[in-house]
């Protein structure tokens, strides 16, 4: 089983996570928990170069492809061996992240997006994801004054355009994508994250 | 006017295009010599990754992504302005090296491969293109026992593949694709190169 969490940055996917792959370990499941980018050896370089805030203006179809290539080798190398051994797999982002962030957010051709990533991953696709939705103006809240990255480092309009870009995707594939109000307490979201889980893990 | 230099490694690329440089210098024009992978800042940061043979083995997928980010960057930042400023850019590789060498050698599919150089170049390519061509024999004895990049490090066979791609691609754009041989000296490879391009020139 194969699932990912998504959502902008400071959503609280890697909390979420971090507390899912606990429970879903004392059920006894062999787990692999991973992220994109930088999920492998080349996914870190590739991170590096991604994130770091020196790295200024990227063209944003180097950024695209930036994104699958690391996606491709997470495939590759992490994610398919993986879930051929029968484990568990929780990644923080996937394929729906590069939809939301290089198609709605950076208004690149998304049917071309969508067939990169199917190119990318195979066609490889999550059993379930869990989308937590919160607004850029409690992302903004939440991030306070700490360092951000290069992506966190953009505009307001820019995250709400991601947002926006994941509630439609959410819409389009509603059997699969979760949407989780990701503003409640720690515990609450958990809790309804795992309910939604428990259907499937039995 | 764009001009690439393609071939495997060791044909004589950059010795030729440093004696072209001063040539067409010293008749008067501004000229811009580029390479790929790395002619720029975010491309020196994907060259390391590509040719450190550290790196050992990405995925042919991530590979073709990884040239294609370096090649959106290199067009947008170096290539387009400086043909708008009317000077000639001389590119080591360009384009046909991804045909030639995710294509042909590593076999990837080549239309796709086609399509994804159209939308990384947004339709850029060279005025004219030398293909030095050399036996991958000679390549190998050329380097002896220097130091190799990842790709200097494949196996011969993979040369071969990639040779036959370019002199595929020759025949396919023959008007734009000159094959020089590149294994005379390198007084006599220059002075036809010049001879070629002086007709283009003028």
């Amino acid at each position: 089983m194969f699932i990912s969490f998504e959502g902008i940055d400071k959503s609280g996917k890697s909390t979420q996570i971090s507390l899912l792959v606990d429970w879903v370990k004392q059920k006894g499941y062999e787990v692999v928990q991973t992220s994109e980018p930088g999920g492998t050896g080349l996914g870190e370089k590739i991170e590096k170069i991604l994130l770091e805030p020196s790295t200024k203006e990227i063209n944003g179809i180097s950024e695209l492809f930036l994104y699958l290539a690391d996606r491709a080798e997470h495939v590759e190398k992490i994610i398919k061996p993986a879930l051929e051994k029968g484990k568990i797999v929780i990644s923080d982002r996937f394929a729906d992240a590069t939809i939301a962030y290089q198609g709605y957010g950076r208004r690149l051709d998304i049917p071309w997006v969508e067939e990169l990533n199917k190119r990318a991953t195979h066609g490889f696709l999550p059993d379930i994801t869990f989308l937590l939705d919160i607004s850029p103006d409690l992302a903004k809240k939440r991030s306070g004054s700490e360092e951000k990255d290069r992506i966190e480092n953009e505009k307001i309009s820019f995250h709400q355009k991601v947002r926006q870009g994941y509630l439609k995707l959410a819409k389009k594939h509603a059997g699969r994508i979760k949407v989780i109000n990701g503003e409640g307490s720690v515990k609450e979201i958990q809790l309804r994250i795992r309910k939604i889980l428990g259907k499937h893990l039995r």
